[in-house]
């Protein structure tokens, strides 16, 4: 398998961080979106939706969209119970998730850590959509250890990818401590480094 | 099962279209979000995340998020083809849906429909964004009937929700007869009326 990828894009983490845990092997390949690498032809036949990151199969088939990545991936393992029911609250994540925080917390990173805009440079309207969804994780995740069902799935990988990293957003995890401790508990159960300060 | 939505909602409608299709009875319960009914306490137990759609099953069990349940709703369904992979490639479609098109078509349908505002008060940037995913809509359907694989699916119930409306978003369809075919065509397939000049 190979990934087509950004090493600092938490969507692509997704990917390896569940490759990784699931000892699928791959090989990486650095797409470079500040150059519009994933807008090339050579890209765009791989995927026309032109964003990273892309999977490519041994067989050539390649697949676009982290969540569907890595819930395909996952397929099988303890990542994605078999229960259609239990999938399908995971599933529900995974679309809030895309909808609901990453447009949010992920764009207010990316405008500070890709563009260089200070803190009082981003958008109020995402900074504050991206504190309701912090605050909304805090009470999801209050009196359980994992977003969905009784182990860690993929909802929890496809949460952490930019929660880890929200402080360099802009986001202050301080008044989130159900989060944090999850934060904690996701990153040593899949043998990541702690990705900072919150 | 019930189903908790808000009719004038494409997002409901996905919920409502996939059911009638399966023949899987339901009671509707109406929400007006304009009143706030998806934020109040009743709801808010059904479902922290306080969007519609939202079902709920005989056992009281509840499930958010339209792609996601229409997904759970399709599960050994002709909508849902077994094979994984046909299964991922479908999954990459209803995220594509809800990150790059819904937030772009239908928030500006919102803006006219709901909030009662004129073509020339829709956002310029979420215009620009919506134009851009009918196009690659229009890229993606060339040479083909249906979004994913070589039958209809849940692909094509969560894309048709809200292209099928487009136009009451302000986007003319004129140029885009490949995505206007299909429109007709699953329309056809799922028994709907044409929902209007596209």
């Amino acid at each position: 398998m190979r990934i087509y990828g950004d090493r600092n894009s938490g969507n692509c983490q997704k990917v390896s961080i569940t490759a990784d845990f699931l000892k699928i092997p791959y090989e990486w390949i650095d797409i470079d979106i500040t150059k519009n690498e994933s807008r090339s032809g050579a890209f765009l036949r791989k995927s026309p939706m032109g964003q990273v990151p892309v999977i490519e199969l041994e067989d050539g088939r390649c697949l676009a969209q982290s969540n569907a990545i890595i819930r395909y991936l996952a397929a099988g393992s303890a990542l994605l119970p078999a229960d259609p029911f239990a999938q399908a609250k995971i599933d529900e994540l995974l679309f809030w998730e895309q909808y609901s925080h990453e447009p949010y917390v992920a764009t207010s990173r990316y405008h500070m850590v890709y563009l260089g805009r200070t803190k009082e440079q981003r958008e109020p309207m995402r900074v504050e959509r991206g504190e309701k969804a912090l605050d909304m994780m805090e009470t999801m995740i209050k009196g359980r250890s994992w977003f969905a069902g009784e182990a860690m799935s993929v909802a929890d990988i496809a949460l952490i990818a930019y929660t880890r990293l929200a402080h360099e957003g802009g986001f202050d995890m301080a008044s989130r401590p159900e989060v944090r401790a999850w934060i904690a508990r996701t990153e040593k159960a899949l043998g990541l480094p702690p990705a900072g300060k919150h």
